[in-house]
């Protein structure tokens, strides 16, 4: 059997007791770790869990699912994900795989950033699509992003920011070089995020949002230092000081609002006058 | 303190390590009762936490919450929420009355539907807005959620519809002479949403949706018999039997699609030839 286990937002114990018990009784331990991270080290996992664990970066899920599946007819293999197995990335390659070679599959849910992004106070309900931003490099810098939050906004709903992570990159001199040699993680924060956002509002000039819209940062959800960060996104860009240490993710504000989110979000607002003002002329019954 | 504990999606073992650490140590212990349930009885829960359980009603949450909160500044109270505590449901105006009295709140997150649901398969980063079918009734046929459906359908993508439930409910003729006597719980089936979709397609006449439209229905997401079916419409009137008891909820489809989800999904076809022929003339390249 493979389970897909989710392993939830922030610490080793946001794991189920059902994910548990899977883990200690499987034969194989995976930790899919490139498209999310808890907020603790492997090391505390292992010990938690009593057992050791293979991280399966990208290419080993991706080119050499054979290998976490060996056998996995006959034996338990716990494929551990961070947040829910079928939340923002979903593992259906390797699932398909599994079909393909009769091996059955059972998964664990936990808690998905998507769903936990509610903690903000904002209703799920008024959500229209979920985007990814990526870091921007010199030659690089994807927009695909803009158009998705233009549907959104042209019907009042909210956007979630899922942001960008770097785990085992290689500059591209090791790379050229064929060196295993890694640089260091990268998280986007919010602050990084609104600033690109404005970029290309900036390029694109369709008003889509500008630096007066509403939104809200978030900083280790589900975790004991939880924060939430409630401003405009041009007092978003200067938030990395506030919001602290990864993983954020941010949701743009869409006009489809209630009374009662105002009141639940403006605990968090950076300037409580700003927020009040610019809800009352912009959002307040806008839809 | 005032913990908010999701429970998850299924059984009691779908808790947190995190939230039954909290429900063992709380001095009350609630449970929320009326947006949802879990697939095992409240007796069931008890023993497993070890504690005994006040369930909490509409009429307690929404007026007396003052008596959930009780001296929760001193001690630990446990709200418990099937499902994520900000999920489908949110509990802002349990947090906002918590604030008042001056109340610590801790979330404890746990998988939602709105999450869960990507175990059928399809990208949650093409679901738009997620609403809710309500039981018709001969005078009240509320079809509120088309105009979303269309939204949705409109720029291509999937939607979320969490079926209704009804638990405590009166009669009208006990409401009307006060004696509290409740109705028998009732669920809405896949079967029931898509016959009430088409109705209203039929009434509307936008073509937002239409018999042939493809759908997933979902049934016990989460849990040991979880089941999926996928089909269209019309197929889908008929599932009741497939698809067994509660809890149920459906997606229909966007046609933002790609070629591994027309694989993964298949599988749950009810008739693959149909769906094949649909996917393929509806909606591959649609969009």
């Amino acid at each position: 059997m493979l389970y897909l286990v989710g392993l939830g937002l922030s610490d080793e114990t946001d794991i189920t007791v059902k994910g548990l018990e899977a883990v200690k009784k499987a034969s194989r331990v995976y930790l899919e770790a490139y498209t999310s991270i808890l907020l603790v080290d492997q090391s505390v996992l292992e010990s938690y869990y009593g057992r050791s664990i293979v991280v399966a970066d990208r290419e080993m899920v991706e080119s050499n699912s054979d290998e976490i599946l060996r056998d996995a007819a006959n034996v338990d293999v716990a494929f551990l994900v961070v947040g829910d197995p079928f939340g923002a990335t979903t593992h259906t390659d390797l699932v398909l795989r599994a079909r393909e070679l009769g091996i059955p599959v059972r998964t664990v849910p936990n808690a998905s950033i998507m769903s936990g992004i509610g903690a903000a106070g904002l209703q799920l309900y008024n959500f229209g699509q979920t985007v990814s931003m990526v870091f921007f490099t010199d030659n690089w810098r994807p927009a695909s992003f803009y158009d998705r939050v233009k549907e959104n906004r042209d019907i009042g709903l909210h956007t979630l920011l899922l942001l960008d992570i770097k785990v085992k990159e290689q500059s591209l001199e090791n790379m050229a070089r064929g060196r295993r040699i890694y640089e260091p993680p990268r998280y986007m924060t919010v602050a990084t995020c609104a600033q690109q956002m404005l970029e290309i509002e900036e390029e694109k000039g369709q008003g889509v949002y500008g630096p007066d819209s509403l939104a809200i940062g978030a900083a280790r959800v589900g975790g004991k230092t939880e924060k939430f960060l409630a401003g405009t996104l041009k007092e978003l860009c200067d938030s990395d000081e506030e919001l602290g240490a990864p993983l954020h993710s941010m949701v743009l504000l869409g006009r489809r609002t209630h009374e009662l989110e105002h009141e639940f979000v403006r605990e968090f607002a950076i300037n409580k006058e700003t927020w009040d003002r610019i809800w009352k002329a912009d959002y307040e019954g806008k839809h």
